[in-house]
C-alpha cells in the first residue's frame, strides 16, 4: 500500500474518510449489511465520484423497543450527494432499496437509480408516499444490460433469488471489474427458467475479476439450498391432501415466484384465488402487469366473496407469514380479520420459515390458528418453503467460476460472514477480508488494502420524527420494561423550608395501581415521613431533601417489593 | 355421564372444583403444562385424597417483562395441603420441579415427595436455599420400585430422557391404572443403557390402562429423535478436528449424559476436565457421587488452573447453552469472564438447540465469540445435540404398546397436544381429549368426560416478594418498553388558583434527556403556556387542569415527535 493511500484513510476530524486523492485508486466504502441481516448499503468511490449499491433498511429486533425501522447512516452520503453518479439496485427487498426515501428526503438533487422493471416498480411505491418520487430518475435495466452510471459501467447479470428479476451487478472500474453477487442462489430449475447466469460469471471470471462481494446470509448451511421448483411439488402434494379445505396461503408478498406457484396449483385444482394484504394485492398487480403472473380475471375473487363459494373451491394467498402484528395472518388467526374468519374447514400453509427474531410470533400465530380449529402445515413439518440464497456448495461453486483476486463476504451477521470467508479460503482466493459496516476496502494497481471504521456506520433507528434514538433512550426502554419507573413528588416553600400538600407517588410498571394501589399511598407516607425528620433549614436545601426522597422511597420499594424501578424524585421549589 | 358426576363438577363460588362425593370415581386436574412448555403440574383425586404429579415452573418470555418465574395457581393445593398424599416427581428438571420451594412455603404441615434419588438431589438444593426443606419428606424410589401413597399405588417405569434417572409413572387408582409418561424419548442407545421399559409399558397395557397422558413436546416432528449415543460419536469426530484447540463445550447443567459424553471424549484425548458455572458444578458433584459420571480426580483441574495447561489438553465444560445472559457461556463470548479469556486458541461446542424464545441470544452468544476470532461449532452444523424428546414415530410407538382406553396429551403448546391427540386416533385410542389448564378429566366405571377450566389456571407470575404481576402491570411495562413515560407536574395553589412555579416534565423513554433537553424543557413551557390562558377560577377546579395539561403536552409531545408515550398530568395542590 502506497504512502498516498495511506494518507487517503486517515479519518479527518469529522470521523469520516476524506475524499480519495490519487485518480486511479478505487475504494469501496460499506455503509451497512455487514454484521446484520438488512440495511444493505455500500459505495464505490474513484475519481472523487460516487456509484451507490443498494440502500436498504433493517426492522428493528427486540432489543430496540418502539423503533419503527433501522437506516444505514446516510449522513455519507447526503454530505456527498452532488458527487453521486447514481444507485444501482440489486433487486427489490426492503433490506435493499427501504432507505431509498430518507435518502432522497435529504438530497436537494435528482438521483439517478438503476434497476430491474421489477425492482423499480416494488420500490416506488414507497418514494410516492413519501412524497420524494420526484426526486428519483428510474432507469430501467434488462437482463444483461450495461449501464453507463458515470464514469462507471454496471452490467446488470441475472441471479436467482426469493423475489424475481434479481440481478449481480458486474462494475467496470478504472481498478477492473468489481463483482457483488447480490442475493442469490444458484437454482437449476427455477420457476421462471431465469437461472443465475453462471456463463457470464464465468466469461467475467476469465477476463479478471479484482474484487468480489458475494452473499453471505447461508454460509454455515451445509449443501445446496432447494429448487424453487421443488417447493411447488411440495405444494401440489400439500394441496391433494386438502381436498376438503378451503387454503389460506401465507407466503412474502414480494416472493412472485412462490404466489405464482400457489395460483397454479390452486388454479389446476379449480380454485378460485383471492388476495389478502395490502402489499400482496399491490404485488400482483405490479406482477400480472409484467408478465410475471400469468392469472385470468376469471380466476380471481375479492376477499369479501370467498363465502359465495364452497371451502374447498378457495385459495386465499396472503401477507403475514412472519408473524407479523397487524399483517393478514395474525389478524386472521385472532380472528380479528373483518371479510374472513377461520375454523374446522380452513387449512392454513405458511410457505416460509420464521427469519431469526420472528420464531415466537410465528409460534403464536401456529398456537392461535390450532385453537380455532384450523389445520396448519409449516415448514417444520413439509418442504413448503426454501430460501432464496446460496448455501455453503452454492457458495463454493460460484467463487470456483468466478476466482476473483480478492473476496469479500458481505450481507451477514459476523457468524455469516467468518463462514463464508472460510468458503473462499478453501477455494484458494487469494485475498479476503471480513470486513463491517464503516470500513472501506482500497484497491490500488498493486493491492487491496482494508480500512477500519472509517466512515459513519452507526445504526440509525427511525421512531417518529424526530432522529434522537440511541443506546441511551434505548437502554431506558429496556429498563422500563424490566422494572417501570416510580417517580416521587414533593412541594416545598423555598423561603420557609414548609412542606406543601402532601407527597405524591406516580409509578407505571412497578406495581399496577389498580392491584396494588395502597403501596403507592404507603410510599407517599414513607416520603412525607422521612421529610418530618428534617428541619426547615435543611428542607431550603433542594439537594438535600431529592437525596432524601430517593433514599427514603428506594428503601421501601426495595423492602416492601423486592424490585429495583428507578427512581425519580421531583422537588418542586414555590 | 351420571347427574352426580355432573353435580361434582360445577364450579363452586371460589371458582374451583368442589371435590368429589362419589367415592370411587377418579378425577385428574391440570393446573399447568397443557398449553405451554412449562410449570407442569397435574392433580389425582380419589375419595377425597389428592396425589400430585410434579409441581414445575416455566421460564418467562419475552412477552413478560421483568417478571423472574411463571407458576401455576397453587391456591387450589394450598388450599387442600391436608388432603395431599403425596407429590410424585418424574423427573429433575426445573419445568418439572422448580415450583416445590414455592408450595412447601405455603403449606403448614410436611409434603412427601417421591422420586429417583437424582431427581429429588436435584430438587433439594433449591429447597435448602428458600429454607423449605424442613417440610419435605423425600422418598428415594429405585426403577420399578412401587410407592404406596395414600390409597394410591406409583409405580416408577425408568424412561430415557435428556436427564438421566427420568420416570414414567404408572398410577394404581380405584378407577384403574393411570400413566403418565413423563418426557421420555425411545432410546434405543442410551449413554446408561437405561432404556425406557417398553417390556414394562407392554404388560401394564395388557392389563389395562384406563388412561395416559403423554408427552407432546415433538409431536410434530416426523419420525424418531436420534439417539444420545449418536451425539457421542459426533462429538469424538468434532474433538478430532480440533486437536489444536482449547475445547469449550456448553450444555445443560441436569444433562449429564450429555457431560459424560464429554467428559468421555475429552479424557480420551488426554485432556483435563475443567467445571465452569454453579449449577454445573453443583451437578457433576452429585452425578459423581451417584456413579452416573465416572470420573477421576485426576483428569479434572480448577477453573483457575486452566492457563497451566496447552489449550489442546483442555476441556471446559459450562453452562449457558441457551445465551442467558449470567451464565458461563454468554461471560466467555463477552469477555466478562475473570478466569477465562477466549480467543484464536479456542473452539466452542454449542451441545444444544435453542429452546424456543431462545434463538436471538444464541445467536448473539455465536456472533460475539465469532468475534473474539473463537471457532464455534453448533447444532446448526454438526449433530452435537438430540432432542430428549419423543419425535411423532416414537409417540405412536408407546401408544401401539399400551393401547390405553383413553389419551390426553399434556407437556405441550395447543399446536403440539393436538398433534399428538392425531397420532393417537391414528392408532385408534378410542377416547381422546385435547385438554388445557384448568380442565378436569373424571373417571368412572362406565366413562371418562372432561370438563373445562373448572380449576384455577392463570399464570403466577414471581417478580420480587409481591404477587401483583397481572396482565395490567405487564401491559404497562410492554408499553413503557415502546414509548416511555411523560409526567408533567404543576403546583397550584388551591384557594387563589395560582401557578406555583414552573411547571416540570419529567420523561423515560420518550426523548433521551441528554440528548434532547430541549424538547423535554419546550414541554414544560408549553404546559406553562396553556395554563396561563386559564382564569382563576378554573385553575382552582384541578379537574379541569388535569386534563388541560394532559392536551397541551399531548398535543406538543404528537407533534414535535410523532410518538405516543402515555401521559400522566400531576397536579400538586396546595
Amino acid at each position: 500500500m502506497s504512502a498516498e493511500v495511506e494518507a487517503t484513510t486517515r479519518m479527518d476530524q469529522s470521523g469520516t474518510v476524506p475524499d480519495s486523492n490519487v485518480p486511479d485508486d478505487v475504494r469501496i466504502v460499506f455503509l451497512g449489511g455487514l454484521g446484520e441481516i438488512g440495511r444493505n448499503c455500500a459505495v464505490v468511490e474513484s475519481g472523487g465520484r460516487l456509484l451507490v449499491i443498494d440502500c436498504g433498511l433493517m426492522f428493528p429486533d427486540a432489543e430496540m423497543p418502539g423503533v419503527d425501522l433501522v437506516l444505514p447512516d446516510l449522513s455519507y452520503l447526503i454530505d456527498r450527494a452532488h458527487k453521486i453518479d447514481g444507485i444501482v439496485l440489486t433487486h427489490g427487498h426492503e433490506d435493499h432499496v427501504g432507505a431509498l426515501s430518507y435518502l432522497l428526503r435529504d438530497v436537494d438533487r435528482p438521483i439517478h437509480l438503476y434497476g430491474s422493471r421489477l425492482c423499480l416498480s416494488l420500490c416506488s411505491g414507497r418514494l410516492e408516499e413519501s412524497g420524494v418520487s420526484d426526486r428519483a430518475v428510474l432507469h430501467e435495466m434488462a437482463d444483461g444490460e450495461v449501464a453507463q452510471v458515470g464514469g462507471y459501467t454496471v452490467e446488470f447479470i441475472p441471479v436467482t433469488h426469493s423475489v424475481p428479476f434479481a440481478n449481480a451487478l458486474a462494475i467496470g472500474t478504472p481498478q477492473g471489474t468489481i463483482i457483488h453477487s447480490g442475493d442469490y442462489k444458484l437454482d437449476p430449475a427455477p420457476v421462471d427458467d431465469r437461472r443465475t447466469d453462471l456463463g457470464r460469471f464465468g466469461e467475467l471470471g476469465r477476463e479478471g475479476v479484482r474484487l468480489m462481494l458475494g452473499d453471505s446470509t447461508n454460509a454455515e448451511v451445509p449443501g445446496y439450498t432447494g429448487s424453487e421448483s421443488s417447493v411447488g411439488i411440495a405444494l401440489a402434494e400439500t394441496f391433494d391432501e386438502l381436498t376438503e379445505y378451503r387454503i389460506v396461503a401465507a407466503s412474502f408478498a414480494s416472493h412472485l415466484h412462490r404466489v405464482k406457484q400457489v395460483v397454479d396449483v390452486a388454479v389446476a385444482q379449480g380454485r378460485k384465488v383471492a388476495f389478502l394484504g395490502r402489499s400482496m394485492v399491490r404485488n400482483v398487480g405490479l406482477a400480472r402487469e409484467q408478465g410475471i403472473l400469468p392469472l385470468s380475471d376469471a380466476d380471481i375473487i375479492a376477499i369479501d366473496d370467498v363465502y359465495d363459494y364452497p371451502p374447498n373451491q378457495v385459495c386465499v394467498i396472503c401477507t403475514g407469514s412472519q408473524g407479523e402484528a397487524f399483517a393478514a395472518l395474525s389478524l386472521l388467526s385472532s380472528a380479528d380479520h373483518r371479510a374472513l374468519k377461520l375454523g374446522d374447514d380452513d387449512a392454513v400453509i405458511i410457505s416460509a420459515t420464521p427469519i431469526p427474531g420472528n420464531e415466537s410470533n410465528v409460534n403464536r400465530v401456529i398456537n392461535n390458528l390450532t385453537r380455532l380449529g384450523v389445520r396448519v402445515i409449516h415448514s417444520g413439518g413439509a418442504p413448503v418453503h426454501v430460501s432464496g440464497h446460496a448455501a455453503a456448495s452454492e457458495i463454493r461453486a460460484l467463487l470456483e467460476i468466478v476466482q476473483p483476486d480478492a473476496y469479500v463476504p458481505v450481507h451477514g451477521e459476523y457468524r455469516h460472514m467468518v463462514a463464508n470467508e472460510a468458503i473462499a479460503a478453501e477455494v484458494g482466493i487469494p485475498t479476503r477480508y471480513v470486513c463491517l459496516d464503516g470500513d472501506a476496502l482500497t484497491i490500488t494497481t498493486d493491492s487491496v488494502s482494508v480500512q477500519r471504521r472509517v466512515a459513519p456506520h452507526g445504526y440509525v433507528y427511525v421512531d417518529g420524527i424526530i432522529d434522537d434514538v440511541g443506546p441511551g433512550l434505548l437502554h431506558d426502554r429496556r429498563n422500563l420494561s424490566e422494572e417501570g419507573l416510580v417517580v416521587a413528588i414533593v412541594t416545598i416553600d423555598g423561603s420557609t423550608g414548609d412542606i406543601l400538600g402532601r407527597p405524591q407517588v406516580v409509578t407505571r410498571g412497578w406495581v399496577h395501581a389498580e392491584e396494588s394501589g395502597w403501596i403507592i399511598d404507603e410510599a407517599a407516607d414513607v416520603v412525607a415521613a422521612a421529610l418530618e425528620s428534617l428541619n426547615s433549614g435543611q428542607r431550603r436545601d433542594i439537594e438535600l431533601v431529592r437525596r432524601r426522597v430517593r433514599r427514603a422511597i428506594g428503601g421501601y420499594v426495595d423492602q416492601r417489593t423486592r424490585r429495583r424501578p428507578p427512581i425519580v424524585p421531583v422537588v418542586m421549589e414555590v
